[in-house]
């Protein structure tokens, strides 16, 4: 990777820089009365919020390395191109999801992007207890559109294949969902870390060669199945919400890989933050209706997923795969049906998989969860974590005879009600 | 696709055009003495064989088009340097398996490799009833050191990415075994044919709507499980055999796919070799002692494979799946071999899968056998086809519940001794 004419922006140079933009002049006005502040609390990039005369903008940059580690852990420019790319393939999968981007420049791996005023981070509105009307609904959809429209159900073949060898190239990236998700949570990788109090249920975790074993198979599924264009990394601090709109950001991790990737991150993330709840209430009980609120809108992911992904196989099903004129067209519609019906149980089975695997990973390696990092109290906090790895176990382990959503949140209920430390 | 600066080789511009080419004249000698003949009577391709005073060697060309239909089927040339790339890898991961390539020449499309002058064709010795010693146990060692070492088992996975990413150019050649493998034989496609008698049979597959879910759920895996580089073309026509030896030719067809695709193939031609065998015996059961032996070979493909996959998976699991400081050195060695038993148990699924298809498309589809060619008598061809039709369909609806090879032979053996015309 060269990173040559490459430099990072400041709040100096910034006005100068992007003042020779159009699009960014356009939206901004004069550069003169440009004001920028830097608000990237991610892991790896610069983020500035431009605000201008008429308007305001967001300018994401890579930086060659990982923000939080420093220049000892290098990582390519190149994952801007990557997330440019797959934001280009949200906006026509899925209107009006993704962020609109006013411009991109490879070189200085910058893109500059349309601020979100009125939303906040989903996982922060869910630490606050907020409510987001249609939110399960809204990420179903958007899962649905996005992994049914970029796969081979839809695609031309052949479109789909140099798609594939484009996004090979944000390798870096897959690495790190590689080690850092499926692997370095099941030993003593120098990087993890976990809350006093969970020594013992690390331990029985990295010895529970069931637990492993799926975990690698989740593992060689992400590698190897390149079913669709993932988002890679739709976890709640993924999306952002108002009281009238719901987006999904930062798709850098974008690559090809199994329907169910996707779609068991976002529910692991959901049940996450509901093992939280406990732990930012006020009193005891005091989240309690907002817990359940949390488990109806994870039901309302898988729900809106299916029926989106049955409208999709009913009316856009164009691609290699299943075509029509093996099945309907010969008098043989039923047979689509059931084809549709073990698609989307392969990817609820793979869901279980990804979800318990994401669960145990944002507890015990190198990426927490605000979710539960914003819970002062250790012991509090512990108790709350180990139910979600509970719950991450049980749901992983449940693959072979998958249980279905309203099975799995009953267990996710279960699970919450024990005191496991 | 450009085709600018090249030229299909002729018997009377090859020695000029060739004797340029240095390691050609180092293995034949003075070009003025070579002697050219053109003995291609495969599909796709112009093959040459060159004999001059000190040696002889093969020259294969491709075409742009498809040779078999002419001008009008247009294929790239570019399945020529995947050819090459692929017959590297595979010279590397199993040496001795593939003919030696002396050179290439990306703009003419063209491998100059060695002359097998002792060898034969397999799919030929199996009709003329002659037996190959050790041959079904070095083509399942073929196939599990090269699915192995191609894999993230055992390759850097940048590594792997990136020659995924290369392969995906091969496209063209996938298209053609998505269509004329999984998809075309299961309707009324223009460029199908079978054997008079037949009909009913090819009326009721296309008609069978569980059978074409598993064809389309092959194809499905075929395009989207990218484990390993796959020889992609495994039958008996690309397996050369002497007294002595045994190689693997032809890989042109190689993509990133599952494992159980290669090894699938090739099970499925043994069996139509042995569905065959009443056809070419010249009085009743004048091959039956043939055809057990083919199908010990077929059990012994399966049974080397997973030996030596086994061997591989414990001295050279050396990629990111499934890594032995999550197993081995974490004293869970038994979850580390309950892997490997899931990961063949996978593998044979698919396989079973892949067979079947495979056995329905060459007697349905485009592309059929010499096997049940050769067989004059009509009646006698069909009576042939019509067993293997079923064997392909029972093993691939087999595949839930899978049944091990020793089960899966014995229905074959059963379906073969009916009369089911």
């Amino acid at each position: 990777m060269t990173t040559q004419g490459y430099a990072a922006l400041t709040l100096e140079t910034l006005p100068s820089r992007l003042g020779e933009v159009a699009a960014a002049r356009a939206r901004l006005g004069e550069p003169a009365a440009w004001r920028a502040r830097e608000v990237g609390d991610g892991n790896l990039n610069l983020v500035f919020i431009v605000e201008g005369p008429e308007g305001a903008v967001v300018v994401k940059q890579a930086l060659p390395y990982v923000r939080l580690v420093g220049e000892s852990w290098p990582l390519p420019l190149s994952r801007s191109f990557f997330e440019h790319e797959a934001l280009v393939r949200q906006a026509a999968r899925d209107p009006g999801a993704a962020p609109e981007v006013f411009h991109f420049d490879r070189e200085q791996a910058l893109i500059v992007m349309e601020f979100l005023d009125r939303h906040v981070i989903l996982r922060r509105a869910m630490i606050e207890g907020r409510r987001i009307a249609g939110l399960g609904r809204r990420l179903g959809l958007f899962c649905a559109r996005t992994l049914f429209r970029g796969s081979d159900l839809s695609m031309l073949a052949a479109d789909r294949k140099a798609d594939l060898a484009l996004f090979a190239g944000n390798a870096a990236l897959c690495d790190i969902t590689e080690n850092l998700v499926f692997s370095d949570p099941y030993r003593d990788a120098p990087m993890n870390r976990h809350t006093p109090g969970l020594d013992a249920l690390a331990a029985r975790l990295r010895g529970d060669m069931a637990m492993k074993r799926v975990a690698q198979h989740m593992k060689w599924a992400f590698a190897t199945q390149a079913e669709t264009l993932l988002h890679g990394d739709l976890h709640t601090g993924s999306v952002m919400v108002s009281d009238d709109d719901i987006r999904v950001i930062d798709p850098e991790f974008a690559t090809y890989g199994p329907m169910g990737f996707d779609v068991g991150m976002l529910v692991a993330n959901f049940l996450m933050a509901f093992c939280a709840q406990p732990g930012h209430a006020s009193d005891p009980g005091a989240r309690d209706a907002y817990a359940d609120w949390l488990l109806e809108e994870t039901a309302a992911i898988w729900s809106a997923f299916v029926g989106e992904f049955t409208r999709l196989w009913r009316t856009e099903r164009a691609g290699m795969l299943y075509e029509a004129r093996l099945f309907e067209a010969q008098g043989c519609g039923l047979g689509a049906e059931q084809a549709r019906l073990e698609r989307l149980a392969a990817i609820w089975r793979d869901a279980l998989g990804f979800c318990g695997v994401e669960m145990h990973r944002r507890i015990l390696g190198l990426a927490h969860n605000a979710d539960f990092e914003t819970i002062a109290d250790e012991a509090a906090r512990a108790a709350c974590e180990a139910r979600a790895l509970e719950i991450g176990r049980v749901l992983a382990l449940s693959r072979d005879a998958a249980p279905d959503m309203a099975a799995a949140l009953e267990t996710a209920r279960e699970i919450a009600g024990r005191d496991l430390l």
